[in-house]
Order: structure tokens, then C-alpha cells, then sequence
């Protein structure tokens, strides 16, 4: 497991690996304005970043929140994505553009401004915001800084990197996310933004994917979906979407194509990290969460489950606590089936902590002596010292706690009339999904926020 | 509103309302025992309680978990509930008598003991138990006290009072709480354990309703079933079922039959005031939240609205925060109706806070001195100063933070094609949903409660 001792460290080898594949580049810029919802007395900064293709391109796809409000830059992509060719995107942070009745015209005309600059229809640009909900973008002053934005893109060694932008689309979160896989000839690399829910207003999730691996526009559609089902999907604390969540992907097609199979496990590797990225780098995460559960009949069944017990706000709060509380990840799971009206082999299952089996033949398994080892498993699983007053502004280590859920699958399968051709292997269906504890850190920054 | 300025006020107004209708009484005793789960020194204290009716009756009614892995009280209730008698119910707290084989026997062995002291089956009586999961109860302790527990039946003014009792189910409950309603020549009382999900490992809810109204079994079971529905159900957080949650309701049938109405009536308004209690009552409680739907094109929807923002762990930490977040309520709403797939008509409705309007026609109606407003009015309605280091053992007022979403009705009727005849009113149909805010206190309660 990666571990980093100081934040150089963690800036080092984040840097190491931003370089942009062939055919992109990147710009950032930042201006300060007065909101006019507030009266202040000091100018607020923000920072405009524009993620660009040399050429523009017809490979290209997006994913945007399910969340029936949705701010201005959701409703102008999900226009877009249907474009002929783009040539990417222009992002800001500090304002959402939410819940704003000039919300679209707004992002419209700082596209005008940069199609303008770089010489092409602003219909190549999408739009991304984070930040509060329900102020007013600062038309003048960010149609104002474009120039400077656009001069940036021949910047030398930094408009090669994505290490800039994925600072400066930052709003609470405390340090850049960058991944990058190799591929064939080519490489795939993606930044994204936010913690899901544990981030406070600006809950904001945004994910860029640049590569120039030589691949048709449905076969990037299916593989960045499939990716983003299998990773961010699984990351969704709560089921919560918030009003601007987007993702986009892009391939300049500058690199040889490789096989079907390879691209897809290189977007999963790349979007599976950046998602646990996401969580670890929530403000008030003092753990990473991952639950595992196999052999039950569906997929969703898995993954139904794994996201019940990571989002159990009694199984976060005993993680946090670095309390190995078994009872509390069994009830969850009964609570779940429960719900769904699932007739689970509940009494059959087992469950493991960090490798240790804590529950199994419908009894609890743990004494007092493995209770010792697994609290300690926790405090070596935490990312903070619960002395420490600040924040860090990197992650300490990768290291998750790991909880395991196994059904015995071939009595399922009895028990509901399936075959094994119904399961996806011996073992039945699987699925995870990824969470944060609960600490006091996220009830100090959700609630402090504003004030 | 009711206010209380010190323990002894607030405990001389729910023995005032303590008296139990006809034809019941209660006991108590406590035990300390060892468990055998855990080296300790010090042996634990455990409470017996018991809620008896003097003659068996046939009318009586129970509603149990859906939880999966139910303890062993809710799989002899959900048995017993059919049978043709009952006289009445044994609780315990502390130890939960979850997750363990011999659970069904061990409760079992207890009430026998108590059907021996009564001269009467076993099978009369209902178990109840709240506490630690996963831990064996002390039967053999448990058992050499039911004889005292038994004479405590005769035992004066303090037998023919629910008070006793209600103090002594609590686990990490602040305060006890019963609630009685008069209801023709009879009525209506009612005790209530737990705080939902807000409560730590016990998270179990206990309820139990005593009546000496005449009414046929089939009548109180409609009745009962209808008032946790619209109250217990409705504050359910995150829609979390502990493994124990349980509510019996019981009638001597010694006073007059009332309309069906006036039954109703009086059920429902006791039930919602116990589930209130239990949700203010809960250790990491700051303010209670009440949000009420209205305009919807069902009850469903209207609820499902209520509970999605009341559960928004960003709603519930901005109310701690006394952050008039209105962007954070309106996003709830979105994520539920986009989860749902549901065409609401989001950018007509209005949303108001404590009776200011925060959002209408699609914009945030917030400025600069409305927020101090509402700050101030959030602030009022905290339960607690946020200086205080512990918690209160008594609620000093009964004030709800208030949250109305309301959707234009008629609109919504004509855009799903339906007609007038659909809505439960002029208005549309109606839900209402309560839960908490979400605390340091929460956390703290959570995560360090076995430790």
C-alpha cells in the first residue's frame, strides 16, 4: 500500500503521473469578484481551468446527475453530449450555477468568449461548475479573464500537465486526485473532484478522463459508463446526487487502438481509484470503508447490500470509533433485506473484519481477545490520529477496512430455484462498495460551513 | 409549546400523565449479573419490568421488525400475536438477545418462571428486551427475580403507574416518555423506548399501549397498525429497522366503546407524540425537524419527499449548524425525485422555513436579513446551547424546526392526467416526516459507546 509522509510526498508522485495524453492541454487562471447576494467587503476568488483538445473531436461522452434540480452546466451538457464533435471543457469552482433563473444564458456566454478566443463555435465547450447553490456566476469578470485563460493553453510544461486543474477545480477538498494507466501506446488519465455526500454544500462530484487511445465514439460511451457504474456509482454515499454531478470523457485518438478487453480494465483501474480517492479525501473521512459481498444471486443484491452497511450511520460512527461492532454490520444487512423483501440465507452467511470471521452459523464469533486485534486493525486503518487538531492536507496511506459478506451460494441458488447458470461464477454474484466512516470532522464541516 | 426549566419539572409532568387505565398494573426489579461475553470485574445491572393486565384479555395487537436477523423476543412475538390471549409483556433492557442460538429458550425459561408466579401459561406473555446485541441474557438471575417482580404487582400507587417503567426500559435514553390521551370515559396511555437510528448499539424501539376502551381485537389491530404508520414509520431514520424494534398495544375492554373515529383520534395523537418524544429524546439530538409535503398526487410521494430531506445528512447538519441552508433542502428534493423517476413539477413549488418562504418559482428567495432571521429562529428551536458539555436529562421545550415543501396542485393533477377525484383534498394529498439533526453529540454517542 502507498504511503506518504509529508505533503511533498503525496504532490511528487500526484505530479508524476498528470501528464496529459497526446492531443490535450490544459489552462488555469483566476479572478476575484463580489457576489450579489452578499454584502462583503473582501472580493471572493475563484479559479477558471479549461481542459482542451488540439483538434476537436467526435469521440466523446458524459454522464450527468440524476438529480431533478440540476444546475445550469448539467442542462447544457446533457445538450451537448448529443454534439457532433467537442473540443472540452471549461471549469469553474466557488459557484455551483444552481437554482440561478440566468443560469444557462450565463455559461453560454463564457463559452462565447472562449469559442471566441480559440476561434471556434462555443458549442465545442461544455461547462462545469462546483461550488454554492444559488448565487450568480460572475459573467463580466470570468468573460473578462478568458484571455488570459486562453494564453495559458501554450504555456509550456503546465499546459501538458493536469496537475493545475486538478488543484484548481478544488473547492473543500484538501488535495488534488489524479490517476493515470497506461495502455498500449497510449495512456488514460482522469482528475476528479468532490467527496459525494461527505462533502458539505458543494457536494459537487466532477470527473474529467482524457486519453488518446484510438477508439469509435459508442465503444468510449459503453466502456466510460460501464466504469463509472462499477466505481463512482458504488462511491454514492446515502444513494445522494447533487445538482451539478457530471463526468466526461474524451480521446483525441492520436495512439494506436488496443483491444476491447485492455481498454475497458484500464478505465475501470482509473475510475475504481479516483472514486476511493474521492471518499478518502472527504473532510471529515477518518476511514476508507470497503465492503465486499459474494455469493448472492444478483449483482444488485451485492451491491444493494454492501452500500446498506457502508452507509449505515451506526456502522460508520463504531468504524470511526475503531470499534469492531459486528452487531451493527448484521443489522444492517438484515435491515436491508428486510426492506427489499429479500429472503436472504441470513442465518448462514458470514461476515469478516479485516480477515477475522466475526460472524458465522448465526452467531457472533468474536471474544474478547480478537475484539483487541480488530480495535487495532481500525486505529492502523485510520487516517488521522483522532489527537490531531487539523486536517492533513494529504492522505497519510490507501489502506481501507475491509469488511466481507459471503452467502453460501449454491444454497441460494437452491433456495430460489436458479441454476448455476445463473451465477456469474462458482461463487455466485458479487459486488462492493466503498464508504467513509462518520466523525466528528463531518458534522464540524457541514455544519460550520457558511457561518 | 411546552416548556420545561429543570428534570423535576419535566418528571412531575409525565407522572401526571402516568396513571394506567383500568384492569393493568406494572412491576419492577432490577439484578446485576456477569457477562459471559466479557472479562469484567464489576458485575452489570440489568432492569425487569412488566406491564400485566389482571385478567386475560383477546383484544391486543403487535407490530415487529422487518429486520432479517430479528432478535429472539420479535420471533416469539410475531407467534404469540396469534394466539387467542394475552396478559401483557417482560421487558429488559441491556441485553438485547440478538445473534444468539439459545436466544428463543433463554427468553422463554423467563417467562415460564413468570407464568408460574401467576398461575397462568407462559405463553400469555410477550418478551421485550433492548440492549447490547450478540451477549446471552442472564437467565438464571433473571429467573430467581421474577418472584419479587411478581409481588411488586401488588405493590400500591407505583403498580397502577406507567412511570416506573418507562424509566426503567431505558437504555441510553435521556428522560423517560409516556404520553396519555382521554378518550370518552376511558383512555389511552402509551411509553416509548429508544430513538430510531439516532440511538447507539440499543438502538431498538420499544413501544407499548394500554387502553380500557372497548373495542374488538380486530378494531385495535386496524387502529394500531394505522397510527404507527403515520407516526413511528414516519421517523424511522434513513428507514433503518434495528433488529428489536417492537410496539404491543393491549385492552381490558373495562370502559365504554367509543366511535370508531374517536378512537382513532385518540390513538394516532398519542402515537404521534410518543414517536416525537423518542426522536427529541435521542443523545445527539439538537433539533427536532418536522417537514410537511402538501400538493403531491399521493401520500406516498408526499412522505417520501418529507423523509428524503429529513434524512439529507447535509440537511441535518446545516439545522445543527443554524445555517438556513436552503440549497440543501432543494437538492434532497431533487435527488429523491430524480432516484424515484418522479415528474414532479420541482421549479413551481415553494419551500418555506419556520414560515418564511426560502424558495419559489425556481429561485432562492434568501437575502442577507432573512438569513439572520432564520438563524435566529434555528437557534431558538435548539434543544441545547452549544456550549454545553453534557446533555440534558430533560427536554426544555417541545419546539420542531418547521419545513414545508408545497407543490402546486392543481398543476401537478393536470400534467399526470389526473382528475380532482384523485386528491385526498382541494390541496392535493399531504405527508409529514420527522427526524433529527445530525451533531457532534451523535458522533460521540456512537463511537465511543462501547469503548
Amino acid at each position: 500500500m502507498d504511503r506518504y509522509n509529508s505533503k511533498e510526498e503525496y504532490t511528487e508522485a500526484v505530479k508524476a503521473r498528470s501528464s496529459l495524453p497526446e492531443g490535450f492541454r490544459t489552462a488555469a487562471a483566476s479572478l476575484t469578484f463580489f457576489p450579489r447576494e452578499r454584502e462583503i467587503t473582501e472580493p471572493l476568488p475563484m479559479n477558471l481551468s479549461a481542459i482542451i483538445l488540439d483538434e476537436p473531436t467526435s469521440v466523446f461522452s458524459g454522464v450527468f446527475t440524476k438529480n431533478r434540480f440540476p444546475g445550469a452546466p448539467v442542462v447544457i451538457g446533457r445538450e451537448r453530449i448529443g454534439g457532433a464533435f467537442s473540443r472540452g471543457v471549461i471549469i469553474n469552482n466557488k459557484i455551483s450555477n444552481v437554482g440561478v433563473k440566468t443560469g444557462v444564458a450565463d455559461a453560454e456566454r463564457v463559452l462565447e468568449a472562449v469559442g471566441h478566443a480559440l476561434c471556434c463555435g462555443p458549442e465545442l465547450f461544455f461547462p462545469a461548475s462546483t461550488g454554492i447553490i444559488g448565487w450568480r456566476l460572475p459573467v463580466e469578470q470570468m468573460v473578462r479573464t478568458v484571455p488570459e485563460l486562453v494564453a495559458e493553453l501554450s504555456g509550456g510544461q503546465q499546459a501538458r500537465s493536469l496537475f493545475r486543474v486538478a488543484e484548481n477545480i478544488m473547492t473543500t477538498d484538501r488535495y488534488p486526485k489524479v490517476r493515470a494507466v497506461e495502455c498500449g501506446e497510449g495512456r488514460v488519465v482522469g482528475i476528479a473532484k468532490g467527496a459525494g455526500m461527505i462533502e458539505p454544500n458543494m457536494a459537487t462530484m466532477l470527473l474529467f478522463v482524457m486519453t488518446d487511445i484510438t477508439i469509435d465514439r459508442g465503444g468510449l460511451d459503453k466502456q466510460f459508463r460501464d466504469a463509472v457504474a462499477g466505481s463512482f456509482n458504488r462511491i454514492s454515499i446515502d444513494g445522494d446526487q447533487s445538482t451539478s454531478d457530471m463526468g466526461l470523457a474524451f480521446s483525441s485518438c492520436k495512439k494506436p487502438a488496443v483491444s476491447e478487453e485492455d481498454f475497458q480494465a484500464a478505465l475501470r483501474r482509473l475510475c475504481g481509484a479516483l472514486a476511493v480517492d474521492v471518499v478518502r479525501n472527504g473532510e471529515g473521512t477518518n476511514h476508507v470503508i470497503h465492503v465486499t459481498v459474494t455469493g448472492t444471486d444478483t449483482t444488485e443484491t451485492a451491491v444493494g447490500i454492501a452500500k446498506a452497511v457502508v452507509n449505515s450511520p451506526l456502522v460508520k460512527t463504531a468504524v470511526f470509533g475503531n470499534d469492531p461492532n459486528v452487531g451493527r454490520i448484521v443489522s444492517a444487512i438484515g435491515d436491508y433485506a428486510g426492506n427489499a423483501g429479500l429472503d436472504l440465507p441470513l442465518a448462514d452467511c458470514t461476515v469478516s473484519l479485516g480477515g477475522e470471521t466475526i460472524f458465522q452459523r448465526g452467531e457472533f464469533t468474536l471474544d474478547a481477545k480478537k475484539e483487541v486485534r480488530l480495535s487495532r486493525y481500525l486505529q492502523e486503518c485510520a487516517l488521522e490520529e483522532r489527537t490531531e487538531r487539523e486536517a492533513l492536507s494529504y492522505p497519510r496511506h490507501e489502506n481501507n477496512v475491509e469488511i466481507e459478506i459471503m452467502f453460501p451460494a449454491a444454497e441460494a441458488g437452491r433456495r430460489n430455484d436458479k441454476t448455476a447458470g445463473d451465477y456469474a461464477g462458482v461463487g455466485g454474484c458479487t459486488g462492493d462498495a466503498y464508504g467513509s466512516d462518520l466523525s466528528y470532522g463531518y458534522v464540524r464541516e457541514n455544519a460550520d460551513y457558511r457561518t
